[in-house]
């Protein structure tokens, strides 16, 4: 029997993190745009996007889903062929699980986030990692593709089944060259998948350039989208691989369960589009704010780790002076939360001093000010 | 290059259907609450949960995810354990591709949902159905199952992989026994999946009762959230089989890809949540409603399909005489459509006339009055 008492605590969700400014990268791109949080009211009700469906999520003409996915998206990563997933991981989930058999080996990079190494193992398949530099800029190599895959050919026989590419990681934002990793791959005829979750509605990105065979990206990292969405973009070639028909059911496409992200999602994506395709032609702005921010960072002794200069919001710090204040703070490890929460920030995860990420991805020159003034003040203050 | 022109679309999706009572089964369970609604302000932006991510999504405790999925949720369904999914689909599909080797064989009921079919597609596993009983009740004989079991021994060799009942199915809104389908599963030691997409947050609902292995529920269909959002349950004996860690990254699950539905759907579900767990104590009082519709339509000569009396709120509906109407009315089959819509109710899918479902699921006394006035009308206006 459930009581009253303990349905209370869902009555009045609140969120605090709203009030602040919040300089956690992962929802930094996720913020959605006044006219999205306005959809949400029209379309926040379960299975609302479908009152007008035709048989499939993608085909739906109103709300204009079927020109969003079949005209718009296509055109803005240059690409052939766009389907709609949970997200990012969801997505290269449904490339491997189209692309690999069981016991497959998957060349990725050692940054990739923990969810391209999950979906390998729904898959049943191996990975086999390019390593980093290592300490402090942790660069991909692109060549070091080629040794990779020669030595999953010598080791297993045969061919990596895929190879992908994180793009920047999620860990240090380092942007490795994509189309000299497209390009070892298709020497060896072997797709190639780009995980773009952490590009893909911030930065300009032609899938064409790339030649990636696969793009992926996330709705609510970097699309401007209410959790959770994410988008699949493929070559022509490949639509028959991924987007395979059900026999039972002509329509659906068996790899997306027949439809995907019927709701929030996808109205949020799409009100908050207009805004997206504005963004990111300031993307150089950005990125000029991420140096001047590394910089302001470096003079106080906090390091930035990851390519320098870097190319992208997403930047990681290393900070011998803020661990050791926490060796003598009475918070220990979680003052620097505490301390940056009063001056108005969050973002950076309780407990962190040494190693923390953040970003500064559409910080207005106030806030990034804020930020900097933030760091510099508890310096000085301990 | 996209133009302006393009983006204008975007930038003002307002919902038409919002203005109207809608008889859809597919949207009734899942209106959100005015609380929900309020959520979804709070929380819109992308990874807005993660805010005080520890780890796994279910293990949030600011907002209360830990608390809903690990203590109220398996009260509520009294299950073992409970997993998030992205709807009842993804939780088949995981179920399935934890359970089932390709080639394997799933034995289901013939008005299973299409995404049961879809989903033991990507798993490239076989389907053997157990047959309805045709017109005009189609009804599921539980002890069916026993011949379609051995009848699959017989064929392969081997037991089937997983038994699956509906329940109640999409279409007909039948309600099976599923406690004697879980009988009949376990004398063979199969593991046994209900779907209770149109059950879980309409009806009260004891997974322990009906004794099944798997439970399976919608948030946007049935549990008033914004989609999309499902529920798996389990026993805790399954809890290994589906819920598998990661070799790489300990504390994640494999078959959810570490997290699901990070956004929207589970705020909502939440918000809505302590509303779901009133309205299933008035369920005897929608299958009173459900039957005197039905039983008003009947008069007029509209004939309800699948079980009399019946138990759910989802109704399938036969008219030979609003087909006929439509062979000589100007607007063929969208006349009852738009017939309906002038007195404003929406949910019968375009074009439709002899065939349709409907739903009177939470129709206020005066909203089911006018719905059932609307139809004599119209019988009486042609």
């Amino acid at each position: 029997m459930i009581t009253l008492n303990e349905l209370r605590k869902f009555q009045n969700l609140k969120r605090e993190h709203r009030k602040y400014t919040n300089i956690d990268p992962l929802p930094r791109g996720g913020i959605i745009y006044p006219n999205a949080r306005k959809a949400l009211q029209e379309w926040g009700d379960g299975y609302s996007v479908c009152d007008f469906c035709t048989g499939r999520l993608d085909l739906i003409k109103n709300p204009p889903i079927f020109d969003f996915i079949h005209e718009i998206l296509p055109k803005f990563l240059d690409v052939d062929v766009i389907c709609i997933t949970h997200g990012a991981r969801e997505g290269i989930f449904a490339v491997m699980h189209s692309v690999c058999k069981s016991g497959d080996t998957i060349v990725i990079d050692s940054n990739a986030h923990y969810t391209t190494y999950v979906a390998a193992e729904r898959t049943r398949s191996k990975i086999k990692e390019v390593p980093n530099s290592g300490y402090p800029e942790f660069k991909i190599k692109e060549e070091d593709y080629t040794k990779v895959i020669e030595e999953v050919k010598k080791e297993t026989g045969k061919l990596p089944t895929l190879v992908l590419l994180t793009y920047p990681d999620g860990n240090y934002g380092n942007l490795s060259d994509a189309k000299k990793v497209a390009e070892i791959s298709h020497e060896y005829n072997i797709p190639f998948l780009l995980n773009g979750a952490y590009a893909m509605g911030r930065m300009p990105i032609s899938a064409k350039e790339i030649d990636c065979d696969f793009i992926i990206g996330s709705g609510h990292k970097s699309m401007a989208s209410s959790g959770p969405i994410g988008i699949l973009g493929m070559k022509k070639k490949c639509e028959n691989v991924i987007l395979e028909k059900s026999k039972y059911f002509k329509i659906k496409e068996i790899e997306l369960l027949g439809c995907t992200s019927r709701g929030a999602g996808i109205i949020t994506m799409m009100a908050s589009f207009p805004h997206v395709v504005e963004r990111i032609e300031h993307w150089k702005e950005e990125v000029k704010k991420a140096r001047l921010f590394s910089g302001q960072l470096e003079k106080i002794g906090i390091k930035q780790l990851g390519e320098k200069p870097h190319n992208h919001d997403l930047m990681f710090f290393e900070s011998q002076k803020l661990y050791d204040i926490s060796k003598r703070h009475k918070q220990r490890g979680y003052f620097l939360y505490h301390e940056l929460k009063k001056k108005g920030i969050v973002g950076i995860k309780p407990g962190l001093t040494k190693n923390f990420k953040l970003s500064t991805y559409l910080l207005t020159e106030k806030e990034l000010k804020t930020v900097i003034d933030a760091f510099k003040d508890i310096i000085a203050k301990f």
